[in-house]
């Protein structure tokens, strides 16, 4: 299997994007944080989005104008960024800059996002961060889309909404990008493309009976998504889906009231320095030892010692930085196709 | 059934709580969070309590001593609260009245406590604040108590640790308390006190069995609470306990390394003002366009419409505030135990 460099991807999707129309910055920016994605092992937030985004591009529903992002800052730790749908990736990333400078001076710092273009891969921003000893966290929802049924319904109404939270530790960071539904809608995408059933009776048909069939998401009528903990305990799953939905669209005040349509997001994103609370070395102190005490907790099956969230993405990103990426079929031909006509097409060999 | 106006019930644990040390503001507010747990019918972290906290306000574990709680003031919306197992909820609502204020004045507040004595119910501090149109968060932890194990691990390592936020809305406000396991201590101890099983496989045995029997979790070796998720998805509940043992423990710098004794919390509070960001109507737009979604999205079950977090707490609440609150035979039991020989002794009819 070919192996990809990361910064050779990089430098082809700096190109596709400049090409688009995108300004230096976004598209530096946008490029990395999708490679980002495939390097901690997301292929399906990684590269495999630049060819959506370039088509976002080209029809105007995306941007990569920065000057199209107007900040409100409400105090020295709070903003609302209305992204125009400007890049995500270019957005979250403002947003985290100006974060971790309020986090700095005052210990915690939050941006409210609205009608960003989608944002990609959430583990993809958090490393840095975690690496300055500061904890960022990002929520987001899409209000043009609905997947998941609340819980004991039948109809979609909301996003899986994921919740990404970067924890600092000296022995092992713990980077965490969940979604509040048993399933994402990519989960359910990939498993219809390879004609395959999910794990798990994650869905629920339209007539309220729980499926393990993508089929039955796509059906008419269609069916959705459970939230987090199931037929059992997905009470506590859509409580936090609806926590995610009131972060981002209602403290934005846009979204699903607003119809919107088109890829999108509303974001969350926040940062905390433990310098102004309990102290860094404190911090770090307690991470070192609650990752001890996980990793050395019996294992239900002898093959599958315990992990920390992001654990493996990290293993993983340390080799395809040396080694390069294996880029998975599908990623190579999505990034053929945005390749495309462009100036690339001579020079570059996906091998 | 016998039923207790809330306010008979106020008064006698305030006057339990004073004749105990506590000064007049720490019983008062200790003795309204209590109450307000059961007028949500939280029956295991309301009144019950009483009894446990004036055992350890005598044994001198806890304290009624509002002068032992020191503030560490980061910045003007972030703190470290040293609790100094000042009863729970006087501390917890200290740390709200001042994120309240920080949040309206800078968007956000955020505190840190820790040492602190047990905090009760979560969703009791909520609607205050929620009424005022504004968002609490609170999050804990016990470091002194290990009962959920790591995703694919089956030794005890950390706790449920609940979150809990309150989304404003003009129809139905969203009153959100949910743990990241699949069930709580107090379930596990209050099916096992019934001779009772669990409704689900909630626990996992100390070799690495799902099961539905409180035993399995108090055998020796003892067994474990699984996460929210359980079996299949199980990593994601995992990730959220540890995003809340980060954001309450490490933040405050003390935690399962200083492995405490007794009765404590680690908490996180936070208050986010929408004025600050997209606006207040906005977002009780959004709300209240979510709720209606949700309210519509058609029933698995026809007896069992979909119900919004808070929407039956609320409505009871309402109800028990008019006519009394019955409150279970077990909570009477507590009751008795926590008047004991006090003064209240010879006036008070438990009926």
């Amino acid at each position: 299997m070919t192996r990809y460099p990361a910064d050779q991807l990089t430098a082809w999707l700096v190109t596709l994007f400049e090409e688009n129309g995108a300004a230096r910055d976004v598209a530096e920016t946008t490029a990395r944080i999708l490679v980002e994605g495939d390097l901690l092992g997301h292929h399906t937030h990684g590269v495999k989005l630049a060819n959506g985004y370039l088509s976002d591009l080209k029809a105007g529903h995306a941007s990569g104008d920065p000057q199209r992002l107007v900040i409100e800052q409400g105090s020295p730790v709070a903003a609302l960024f209305d992204g125009n749908y400007v890049l995500g990736p270019y957005l979250v990333q403002r947003a985290l800059d100006q974060c971790r400078k309020a986090a700095k001076d005052y210990g915690i710092g939050i941006v409210s996002l609205k009608r960003s273009h989608h944002i990609a891969c959430l583990a993809s921003y958090l490393a840095p961060l975690v690496e300055d000893n500061l904890v960022p966290i990002i929520m987001t929802s899409d209000p043009a889309v609905a997947s998941v049924a609340p819980f004991g319904g039948t109809e979609r109404v909301y996003t899986p909404n994921p919740l990404a939270i970067g924890i600092p530790g000296r022995e092992q960071p713990i980077l965490i990008d969940v979604s509040m539904s048993t399933v994402t809608n990519g989960s359910v995408n990939k498993a219809r493309a390879a004609g395959q059933k999910l794990d798990h009776p994650a869905l629920l048909t339209a007539q309220g009976t729980p499926s393990n069939d993508p089929e039955a998401f796509f059906a008419a009528p269609g069916g959705s998504i459970l939230p987090l903990g199931g037929l059992e305990f997905g009470h506590k799953g859509f409580a936090l889906g609806l926590m995610v939905e009131a972060l981002t669209s209602a403290l934005s005040g846009f979204g699903r009231k607003d119809a919107p349509s088109g890829w999108g997001a509303s974001v969350m994103i926040m940062v905390i320095d433990p310098a102004r609370f309990g102290g860094t070395e404190a911090f770090l102190d307690e991470t070192d030892h609650l990752v001890r005490r996980c990793l050395n907790a019996g294992q239900i099956d002898p093959q599958q010692p315990v992990r920390l969230p992001g654990q493996s993405g990290l293993r993983r990103r340390a080799t395809y930085l040396k080694e390069g990426i294996p880029l998975p079929e599908d990623v190579v031909a999505e990034l053929h196709k945005a390749i495309g006509d462009s100036s690339l097409r001579d020079s570059v060999s996906l091998g």
